[in-house]
This record gives C-alpha cells, sequence and structure tokens, in this order.
C-alpha cells in the first residue's frame, strides 16, 4: 500500500518546501521535488496549495479520568478520534496511581481503558500519587515499557498532592533513569486555605477559582520544582503554565542553563479570567487549573512561544459537560470539575496565531508536534515528515474558515469553549500510519487502529 | 542621678560628633557640643579619645531554650550578662508555643524564666508552633502586650514547621494586627530526605550538616515566603540569611518595592564550611541553622549590609556546650544541637567589619543597633543616642585589641567560635538605662535589672 | 547671640524627636530634651506644633546661566532669596568653562556673580566642557580649593557634550584626586538627529521635545556612564534622572554593589508629558532635559526614592521667563530654553509626598538634607541638626496649606509649573547659620549674608 | 547529471535520519529511505557510517580586505578553496565602501575581486564607512540586488566607525528596506584613550591588546546598540561577540523579545588571554577584535549557544602572516593587523563540541548552516538538504581524528591558531551545487565555480 502526497507545501520544524511526500505502507519513505522520482502510489493526494504536515502530537489529555466521583466526557474512543478531526495523530494520557496502589495497577487499568479504542496511537505519563519506596521501584520498570515520564502534583493535597520530599525523592529516581518529571507547579496548601475561605466569606460563583488560585502561588511553585529540580540534578517539564510570574522562573531558568521546559495550552492564549467571569454559572465551563489569567498575561505568553521559553502547546485536555458534571458546583466553586475540552481545537488555535502574526509557521508546527514529540522519546518516529518517520500527515488548508461550536465538534462534551469564534485554516485530510483516517469532512478511521507507542527517553537529555 | 559623658564621639545611625552626652535619670536628656551648657552631674565620664554609641539590640536569643532532651547553655541570667559585657543591652527573646499549648503557656513561661534575672532590657518574639484558630486569635492579645513579631518555621517538620496554609494564615494575622512575621526559611521537609539518605551513606560527620542543608533550598524557602507574603499583604523578615542565593531573592523583593526584610549574623560573615569541617568532632561547634556557607558567600552577605538589602546583624545567641551537648550528635550529625554563641561578641566582630573597610562606623551602628530597635518597635527609645531615648550607651574603644576565647568570655558555655581570633575595638564602659553596669572589665550590674520591654509594632510599616 | 528653637520635633534622617535647639553664633551647640538644662538665650522662637528640620541642600541649581543668546532668570540674589523663602539654606551651582578656555576662568567668573549676593551659602560644581590634558590637571587644584565634583555631558554636542575619551578621562582624574563626577547622561547624538527629523516633518511644538529625547536613550547614556565609571574605577552620579528605564540601570549597578548615585526632581514625581501637551505654547514651560516623562514613570521614581537606588531630590533650577525666553523656541521646539523653576518649592512638594504617604518624614530629610550634604563634602556642617553644625534651621508647619502660584512665588519668573497646585506644609521660620532669615512671611535676611562653602570630598567614598 | 549519497546519516538543523539524498544538477531533488525509490545517479557516493550535513555557511569572512597598508592574506581564490576543504560552501564577505566613496564604487570592487575566483558561492554584506544622504539612498539599491546587510562598526574611529546618529539613521534605513544591520559592538572612541595610555606606560606587547579593549566597553556597546536599533524600530545582529557582559545584554533583549541577534567564533569558544600573553611576540598571532577573553568566558559563550541567545558561528576570518604582517605591530601592539584565520577550521571546531557533549548534532548545522543560512536570505537554497535546495552537501567522518597545523592547512597564512591541536571529524567529501570539489583529501573545484548570490532579506523578520 503506497500513498503520494503531491504539490503541497511541507512544513516541518526547520524547513517549508514544495514537496511530494512519499509514503510505502506506515512509514514515510521521501520527501522529494515533484515529480522528480519515479513513484507508483495506490493513492494520490492532491495537495497542490495546501499545507503537508506532521500529524499533531498533543502531550497531555485525560481520557476517562476519575475526578470527584465522575469521569472525564471522552473516552479513549470518543477522544482520539475528535483529536484525528482536528490534525493530531498521537496522544499522551495519565495513567493514575491510587493512593495506596501500584504503578502497575494503574497503568494496567489505562491501557485497559485505551486497548483497541484508539482512532490514533497513544503513549502513556504515569501519575504518581504515593511516591515510596515501592513506586520509585516501579518507575524503573516503566521507564523500560516506553512510559518514561511521571507526573506529580504540587497541588491537590489529600488526592494526587506531593510533599516537597517525595518531590525531591521522584526527582532523584528520575535522575537515575533518565525518566522526565512532569511538574502541576501551585501550591494546593496555600490555595486550599484561600479556598476555605472565600467560601466562607460567600465567594462560590466560578470567577473565585481564578483568584483562590492565586498567580503568585503559580510562581512559587514553579521556582520551589525548579529548585528541587537543581537539587536533586534532574530534568523538569512544567505543566500547563499560565501565569507570566511562572514564565519569569521558567526563563530564568533556562537562561542559566538548566534542563527546564514548559508547555502551555490554548485556552491560556485565547481565554482570560473575563470567561470565567461570565454571567450566572457559565464562568464554569472555564473552570481549569493551573486557571485561566487576567488578558494581559497572553502577550507574555506568545512572547515565551516565540523566545523557546515555552516549548510546547499541549491540551490539558479534561471534558466535563456543562449538564450534570460542571453543574456539581453550582454554589461552590471548587466543586466544579477541573477540566476543559481541547484535544480538537488545538492545530487550529494554533495556527491563528500563524495567522495574526504571533508565530512563524515553523513554530507552529515545532510547537504543536516537533518538540512534543523529541520532548517525549517519540522523535523521528512521530512530529516531523522524513524518511522513516510515521506517516502520520495532515494536508491543511491554510485559508479555509470555520466557526468553533459544540453542534459541530467531535469531543463528547456539551459546550464549545470558543462557541462561535471563526478562525483561519483547517484540516483536510489525515493519515494515521499511511491509513487515511479524515478526508474532507468524512471519518475513515477506526477504534483500534491506533497502538501504543513506547515511548524513549526525552529527545532533549541525550 | 545624672551622669555626664564627655568628649568622646557619638555616633549614631545618622551622625558622628563631637559631643558630651547628658543622662538624667534613666534617659538621655541631651547632647551638646563639649561644655557648650552647664550641666552638674553625679557622675562624669571621660570618652575622650572614645566612641559613644547606642547600646546593641540583638533582636535574636534563644536563652535557656529547650532542643533536643537539653536546653541552652545560657540562663537569662548569664546570657545578659555576657551581652552586657558585649555592649549589648537590649535583646529580644523567643517564648516558644508547645503543640497543642497556648501562647499564653510559653509566653508566662519565659515571663517566668527572664523576670528577676536579666541584666539588660529584655522583648520577646513568639514562637508559633502550632497555627490554629486558637492560636490566631491570641496573636491579637500579644501584639496589644508588646509581643509584636511571630516566628514561624519551614524548617524542623514535626517540631516547629508550619506549612504553607499555616504559614499564609498567620501572615494574614499579621497583615491584620500589625505584628511582623520572622521566618526561619528552609525547606524542612526536603532537607529531612537528605539528611536521611545522608546517614544512610554513613555520612555521619558535621560536615555533611552543611551539605543536606543546601544552599538552594534556603533560597526556594525564601521566594517561598516572600511570595506568600505577598498573597497575604503582609510584610516579612527572615532570620539569620546565610546563602548568597536567598539574598537574591530578598534583594529582588525590596528592589519590586515590597516590605522585605532580612537578617544575617556574624557566623556567616566570619566563618564558613571550612570550620565545620574541621577534623574530628571539632565540626560540631560550627553546627546551626541556617548552616555556615562556603566562604565565597561572605562577600555577597557584606555587600548585602552595604546595600541594606539585609538590614539587621543580629546572632541567634543559641550556645551549647561542646562537651556533654554538641556530643550528643557523635555519629550523627543530625542529633547535634543546632545552635552557636554570639551574643557577647556582635558588637565587637561587626566593629572589625569596620575595620577591614567593609561597612561605615555609622552602619555598624545601624545595623547593630538603630535597625534592630526600629524593626521591632523600640525606636526611640533604643538604638540611639537622642534626648527622650533610653540611656543604654557604650563608651567604645576603637583601636584597642582582644583576642576571643572561651577562657576569657563571659557567656556559659565550654568554647568560643572565634578561638584565638583578634580583631580591633573593645567596650569600656556600659550603661544601661542610666546605670554603669560594666566599667573598664568590671561588672557592676545585677540581675534583675533588665527590664521586659513592651514594644510597639516594626518602625518600618507605619 | 544666642538662639533657642523650643519645644517642636525635630526631624534628621534618623530621627524623630521632641526637643529644644541650642544655637550659640553660627552653630548648633545641643539638642535637648525640653527644658533639660539651662541655656539663657536672646532669642527664643517657639516651634510647638512644629517639624524643627534641617535647612535644604540644593545640590543642582542654575544662577544666571548663559543658554541659547538668554541668562537663567533668577540672579544669585533673587535665586538665593527664593530658596530661603522655600527653607533651602545652601545650594550648589554651576560655574561653566567656556570651550577654549580654563576651568580657573569659569570659576572666577561665578565666585564674581555669587560673591556678595547670596541670602544663603553655596557652593560650585564645575561644569567641563572641554576636557583636556590642562583641564584634567585644573581638577586637582579645584579639588583643594573645595570645589569636589565636576560635571560632564553626554547631551548638547557642540556645546557641553564630551565624547566618550573625555568623559573615561575625567573620570580617571576624579579616581585620582577624591572628586565626584556628575553627568548629564541622554544620548545627545542620537537625539540630535532625531530632532532634526521631527523638525523636517513638522513636529515644532514643545510636545515634541519630549518625543526625541527618548526615555531608552537616556537608559542607554546611564548605562554608558556607568560602564566608564567601571573602567576607570571612579563613582558616578547621574543628575536629574527622569525615566524608569534609566533608573533600572541605576539600580542594577547599586545592586552589583559599585559606587553609583542618582538625583532626581520634583518636576519628575509631580509633572509629566501631559503637561509638556498643553495647548498652546504652554507646553514650553515643562521644557527641560532629561525632559518629563509619561505618568507611569511617577511610580518607579517614588519606590526608588524609597529604595535609595534614586539618593538625593534636588531641583535643577533654571529658569527662563514664557515672555521673551521660553518663546524663543516659538515654531521650533529646539530653540526653547531648557529648565524650570523649582529652587523655593522642592521642600515642599517633598513634603507632599510626605502627606501622601509616599516616603517617611526621616527620608524627606534624608533626601533634600542630609544627603545631599554628604554626598557633596558638606556634613556634618549642612545637612543636619547636631551639636557642632551650622545653624541652618526650618521651623516648618507641617498641616498648613498653601497654593503655588506665580503671583505669590518668589523666583524671578514669570510662571509656575504648578500654578494654581495646592500643597500641605509651609516654612514658618529659616534660620541661616544662627540668623533668623525668614519668619512667618517676612524675609529679613541680606545680600551677602551666604557665604561660599569650600567643600570636603563625597561622604560616601570614604 | 545525478549524483546519489547513500546511505548516510543526514543531519539538518531539525532531523537526524539514515536517508538517501539525491541530487539532479545543482539541487537536491529527494530525501528518501535507503533504496526506496529507483533513482539512477551517474555518480554514486557511499556515505555508509558518515553523516550527510549542509555544506557550511561562513557569514562572515575579510578575502584581500586591506588593513592598515596591508591586505589579509587570502585572496578569494585562495580563501574560498581553504573554506571548501574545511566543509564550508558559502561565504558572505565585506565589501567596504571608503570614507567619500559611495556604496557602489566599493561593491564594484568586491565583485571584481571575486569573480571568477571562487570555489565556492559567495554573498555580499556592505560596510557603511561614511552614514550620509547619499550612502542611505544606496542602501536601497543594495537590497535589490541582493546585498541585505549592512555592517557598521562602534569602533576604529577615524576608519569605520559611526557616532550614534549615523547608526540610527542607518538603522531607520533598515528597518525601512528589510536590511539587517550588523554592529561591531565596542566603544573605540574609550579604547583608543587606554590605548594611548597603555603605550604611553610602555605597555607595548600583544597581551595589552586584550587588556585596553575591555569587556564592558564591548558590553556597552552592545547595549548602545541595542538601545538604539529599538529607538529605530530596527533588528540588529551583533558580530563577533566574545565577552560574557555584551552576551548578558543579548540575553536581556532577546528575553524582552526583541529583534537582536548575535554570533560568536570558533576562536572565543577555543583560546583565550592566555594565547594572547604567550612568550615573546607569539601573541600577535591571537590578535583580532573583539579580542580573546579569559578563559571564564568560554562557558558563558557555550551555554549561549544552546540557548539561542548565540545564533549563528562565523568565522570573521581575517588572517595575516605572521612574518611581514602580524610583525608590523613589533614595539606596538596598536599596529598589529587584527584577525586570525579560520575559514577552514569553522566546521571541525564547531564539532568538537559536539564531541565534548557541549551542543548536539543537530544543534551543530544549526549554528553552522541553516541559522546563518535563514539570517542572511539564503534559506531554503543554503543551509539545509532538502528538495529545492542546493546540493551543497558534505560526507563528514564523525570519528576521525586530525591535527590542526599550518604545515597542512589551505589558508594563505603562515601560522595556525590551533597549531598542535587534535580533534575529532574530519570532511570527506564536499559537494557544491552538485558537483564535487573535495574528496578523501582531493581537491576537484575550480577558480570560478563559485557564484555571487543575491540574498533575501533576513528570514526571522518576515
Amino acid at each position: 500500500m503506497r500513498t503520494i502526497v503531491r504539490g503541497g507545501t511541507v512544513v516541518t520544524a526547520a524547513e517549508e518546501v514544495v514537496a511530494d511526500v512519499l509514503v510505502d505502507g506506515e512509514r514515510v519513505v521521501g520527501v522529494v521535488s515533484p515529480g522528480a522520482v519515479p513513484f507508483v502510489a495506490d493513492t494520490e493526494i492532491d495537495a497542490t496549495g495546501r499545507l503537508v504536515v506532521p500529524g499533531g502530537v498533543d502531550a497531555h489529555t485525560h481520557m476517562e479520568m476519575p475526578f470527584g466521583g465522575t469521569f472525564s466526557a471522552d473516552t479513549f474512543e470518543t477522544g482520539t478520534r475528535a483529536a484525528a478531526w482536528g490534525g493530531t495523530t498521537t496522544i499522551i494520557d495519565f495513567p493514575i496511581q491510587s493512593r495506596g496502589g501500584s504503578l502497575r495497577e494503574g497503568l494496567d487499568a489505562w491501557h485497559a481503558k485505551a486497548a483497541g479504542k484508539c482512532a490514533i496511537d497513544y503513549g502513556f505519563h504515569m501519575i504518581l500519587a504515593d511516591v515510596d519506596d515501592s513506586s520509585l521501584k516501579e518507575m524503573e520498570a516503566l521507564v523500560g515499557e516506553g512510559v518514561t515520564s511521571f507526573k506529580l502534583f504540587m497541588a491537590y493535597p489529600g488526592v494526587f498532592y506531593s510533599d516537597d520530599g517525595r518531590i525531591l525523592r521522584a526527582m532523584q529516581k528520575a535522575a537515575e533513569t533518565g525518566g522526565l518529571i512532569m511538574m502541576h507547579a501551585e501550591n494546593g496548601i496555600a490555595i486550599d486555605v484561600l479556598v476555605e475561605q472565600a467560601l466562607a466569606r460567600g465567594q462560590t460563583d466560578p470567577r473565585y477559582h481564578g483568584d483562590v488560585r492565586h498567580a503568585l502561588l503559580e510562581a512559587e511553585a514553579t521556582h520551589r520544582a525548579i529548585q528541587l529540580s537543581r537539587v536533586a540534578g534532574a530534568p523538569l517539564y512544567v505543566v500547563h503554565l499560565s501565569a507570566r510570574q511562572a514564565l519569569d522562573q521558567v526563563a530564568a531558568a533556562r537562561e542559566a542553563g538548566d534542563n527546564v521546559f514548559a508547555e502551555t495550552c490554548p485556552q491560556y492564549l485565547f481565554l482570560s479570567t473575563d470567561d470565567l467571569a461570565r454571567p450566572g454559572f457559565e464562568g464554569a465551563k472555564y473552570v481549569c487549573s493551573t486557571p485561566l489569567r487576567p488578558a494581559e498575561h497572553q502577550a507574555a505568553l506568545w512572547r515565551g512561544l516565540r523566545n523557546d521559553d515555552l516549548s510546547v502547546i499541549s491540551t490539558d485536555h479534561c471534558p466535563f459537560c456543562f449538564k450534570g458534571q460542571k453543574e456539581m458546583g453550582l454554589g461552590d466553586f471548587s466543586k466544579i470539575p477541573n477540566g476543559m475540552p481541547g484535544v480538537e481545537t488545538r492545530m487550529d488555535l494554533l495556527h491563528q496565531g500563524v495567522v495574526e502574526g504571533r508565530i512563524s509557521r515553523r513554530r507552529w508546527i515545532e510547537l504543536a508536534c516537533a518538540t512534543p514529540a523529541r520532548m517525549f522519546g517519540l522523535h523521528p518516529r512521530k512530529g516531523t515528515i522524513a524518511p522513516g518517520s510515521d506517516a502520520d500527515i495532515v494536508v491543511y488548508d491554510p485559508t479555509a474558515q470555520q466557526t468553533h461550536s459544540a453542534a459541530t465538534h467531535h469531543m463528547a462534551v456539551d459546550y464549545s469553549a470558543y462557541e462561535g469564534r471563526t478562525t483561519t485554516g483547517r484540516v483536510d485530510t489525515v493519515l494515521s500510519r499511511g491509513r487515511v483516517i479524515v478526508d474532507r469532512g468524512e471519518y475513515l478511521g477506526s477504534a483500534g487502529h491506533g497502538s501504543f507507542l513506547a515511548r524513549d527517553t526525552c529527545g532533549y537529555l541525550r
């Protein structure tokens, strides 16, 4: 089964060149000047006037994640299908260790959820909820199995929270095994005091979610994680950074030459506390942690994306329906499930940044495809279009316009965070390992096509 | 009872002027040009060729402090007498709330220890070991009684440690009452992991005390305390800062205009990890927390003293005898009682900084007398020589040399941290509230002369 | 002739104490508790309910200064009288070396202008317009005569401008002699290009004066002066700093421990480019260099004053009448004489900062009296109230209100930059060397009372 | 004429992939998995076990440059041949405007020198020695002809020096035309004073060249150039940055989001003031400007290369023979021609950084090939291996060792700055536009093969 994607502008993190992409089976076998070599293909895709880009790599999703008595609304089946619709062909999701349970049990449970369901390939990071001698020991095995990154929380005391001693020990183990520590950096202990005080004052609306999760408490935790990583001699990856002051901490560490990395998410670039403060309970749709920040933080985040102080764009996709799920927090913002949908809209929203002149086209691909692949040990298999890489290819129309809406999106959630917003750029065709799974508005994929990805260690630390 | 101190060079934080100081009863009533006004005195002290400076204010001492089954070696009687010998006429000591006990009980216990024993005046800061609604409520009363500052610990988990939520709540209460939060800023949770690991590796010598209490973990905690204080809208006073990197955090906050203050201690200016690493168990004499740092930190601290990024010099006087006390940690550095003697040598060591050209004479007085008095609500009663201030006056010989030794010092501890070191400058005569208590090598004071000082709130926040 | 100032609150840079001030002849001989010592005075001044502060020291004035074919409007007679009315009892003015002329000629000319005319004491800094072997040699002699500071210009090419080589050589000579280099830090070469371009575009109104003298070009020159001073090993004093970005440069140098100092002026704290942009030609009243900045710079300057990144408040008093003088620039902002009146209003405007809670009362005196005296070698003679200091004393009513107006001020200029503005605080009585020269609205001084002050070298460098 | 480079590891700035490179005529037409497509080639190059990298782009050379009565020793013929030997297939050289002459005259003269002589392709930057209305006008035409970058000097007063006004005007013109200003950032005016003083003290040896060209004077000029570029709204490219403090300035500007770029050169990474201080007159071999710095600057430069605060490695190749040329400065270091050979050794020395673990292989190519091509408008023609790019290809043996020596190098200069130093990695084969010009130790190129490159504007500003 051979395919040729003809005549498009192939955009990778490094180049932008008019070329044919040759696919044989599941792999790219060549990038060649149009018509330069004979190549008999079973399928020809005309990409004239289109961009040909690597399939997106979303390094941060939460499918079917248990949270406060409910589950995030997308299953691996619906969520990966929505991802495909949006031009993303790889996700990395987060199995959770239960308190008192083993990593193995958590990982097995997620394997069971995902196996045979996914439209696209998927990998796993492991959430450590209980750092002790046993779970530290298990980290070694997981690295060997291709689960090479481990997430810790400085937030959510009593649930996922690890204290600084546990964090330090996990970082030491990461340094030893080549694993990468991912950090949710918010001072949850202090935040819980502010939550309690806000509720006691009758401040129960969603907008107070943003107030109590103070930007300085994100900056604080970010700095703390950096210092602990220095003591441990370990690299650090900060997830869903949203505050300008936290970015300053990452930038200073990077300037000093430390292996400190951070991601942000589209919601922090396009939404703000103004959305959290929407009238009635509508703000609940915008409750996630770290929270949305005042709009003036956005310019700093875009600058960080240009400067490479922010290296990755992922989604933190963790959708909860407004009806029945977000509503659990009516009268008490602290009970609103934390999370927003996004796995389908990431590539388009970031392309809107290209359209608005905020980042270059190459940087779009670097942030959304190449760097997450390299960061999490998937390069050169994913994140680029090169001989030998997986034929995860998106034909993208850079001029088509679309209007975002829950009525038309494919995520299993009853609202869109961008309802009614129009952006420029849209996926035409998506290949996953050589197979066309989306084509001009038609879904051609199947549950189970996607395979588990045993990942290598972080590509920036070798 | 009237006294005149004649013809000396009167040095305050602001001026250096040849003048007579007139004392009536317990108060200074005038500073006048020599012989300019008639003043019939009962006592004349000839200060020709001498400096006449305010009595020292040591804002950080621990007399008779319980620690790990023993007590710091100086009682209020011996400790305040030694202070007087060294030209210090005011100390502020630290009553301790017991876990589960009230502030009141702790404060009462310290009042009982000190009453009728002190050679010089004394005040109290309160250590909070248990921040809860009850102790927070008690803070209000204490401010009213002149105990206007409260110390918290980010170190010593299980003993004095407060988590970030407790710290935040105490800071909020301080902001409300005008109290000042003093912080021991080290990440004790992470340090305890490093202690355990070091001991497990057989690293039991005193030198490892310095290794495990990592400079970056002091910087981390300092930054965290600053951010929490910003969230609380409260001022912050960082005690015994010793690491260059922690100083950078304080400097940045001060440059930003925050009410953040820090003290350092003579041991951090004159001693280093080289002392901690002395052969045999001698390093135990130099075990204190924050620990001594590599010698290259000293230049940064001196610069901080010049820049006013460091505002106060105090001692953290907390002596334990080498025999019987420090020896409790033979074979396990973590069992060495933390603390060093210093209440007697502070004025002389800092004057040595004047001799070496590191600070000016006026800055010596500002750091050792005026600023601690103002910081802790004792100004203008203490820390200066001005009409109306307490006649706490030191006649100081700036050229006399002395050699420090346990054989000659007056602290109730069996070693000197500066044994054999010669410095230039020495106390001739000390007055406490108008009474001569030390005169040319003779102690004329008495236990009980010193009174409790009900302090006002911090003089920098009004 | 003996005077007693009774019962006021004596405020110095260090203390605030209710006391009597005893004066004998030209000197203060004592500060004593009210009534504590017998002192028979010829004159008694009741200061009950008033502040008693040192006479102001204005370290930056330009009386009778030639500029573009005209002269600044105040003579030494009118200008020093106005200073006295405003509570300032010392000025330091700027003799000018002519291009091709000697320092001596310039200094002699200014001595001739000032001698026998001044209401208050005065000193001189020397402006170097021509740095060469001869003028460098003369610097030595001037330091010996008490002219211990030397001003250079990075602005005004073809007039006062010195290139970086001349600046470096003058700094080296200053380092050698103990002199202090004062710098007008603006990149005049670049500014002249922008001036020419603006005029060519028809941008001739006063507001463009602010545009072409770009804040970044002040920051640039400030950084350059700092680096040159480091290479020369010389201290640096930056005059009339107005831009936030220039302040950042000074702050960084001070944090690094360099002997870098800066002054700002009241106009930069209370006025802005909004004034420069007043309708018609009125903006011309606000033309000075460095220029007024957008109002958002003011907060940074106030913070710098609190932080001691800005050490001195002076006036750069250089008044030109609107009629006949400022009007020379009608149709060409570059021809507007640069300068504003201010010698009379400095103490009051800065006291307004006290009233508004921006600085403390002690800091007011430090910035306006003590530090300029110490910086320029006049301490302890000027800038404080202490035994032995000159009896330059101001009795100040901190609650009286006044409305500023050209109709009532005493400067020889036809407008007030603060016309109609009301401030709180007003001078009651002024003594210069023991003689009352202003008393409750009456001028009792005389031309020629003021004497030339041979100054010592900078008090911060010893 | 078709060529296939078989089975090597193709390294670009973005990827590292085992592939065949297909060349048809002068262009790359495909990068394909080994054997994946039929391609009949005239020439096959076996690259098994080798790296296949883009030909180097050296953006800073001075062939046949007049300097102080002599000329740099390499002609375009010898210099480009030596470049080819070292794996560099593009140089950008610097035509010089004479004082009083036009840009056109200078450019024509350099076209005449280079035409028909070059072994590899070449472009031109233009040196502005005389910024005035006429030369500014000419800039427009030159951009149209593909000379899109313009170099100015803050050093060398009386020769190339431009004052800040001329710099500002040239930057404004660059902003208008899309040209890029390249800056030699040293404060030449101040340096000349230090030179004169050093010589007057009898300090005539080469080592003093490093002393007088003070690191702070490079930092100063760098900051000044940045501020001027901000005022002009123009991008800035700083050439041959060597001082840590100058790097700090560039890093701060980049962190702020400005279009500020800098290059460094291998000599600053591998040599130091220790070389300048070699005994006898040997230090003269190491005289270049900016000068070599103390060895501790090297770590900062390597960090800058990793951080992208330094974006490009070029050579500033400007060789003068020790005999007869460098010797012109015997007894007066200021007369030593400034410059060092390097065009042949750049790729190898930077690869040594890969071997030592300082940078990654991809970063090697990015710094030495891709970024200079993109920066100077040659991308995607040069600096990468992709369909459509020029077939400038180097087969590189990453494990071969070589010892550098004047005895074996191909530059027309009588010494090597790295004499006797052994590095790992060596060029096997070099193709320029599809033609093999170097192959395993044999030179197969010819003078005149290289063509002039009309460049596009800077690829980072679009």
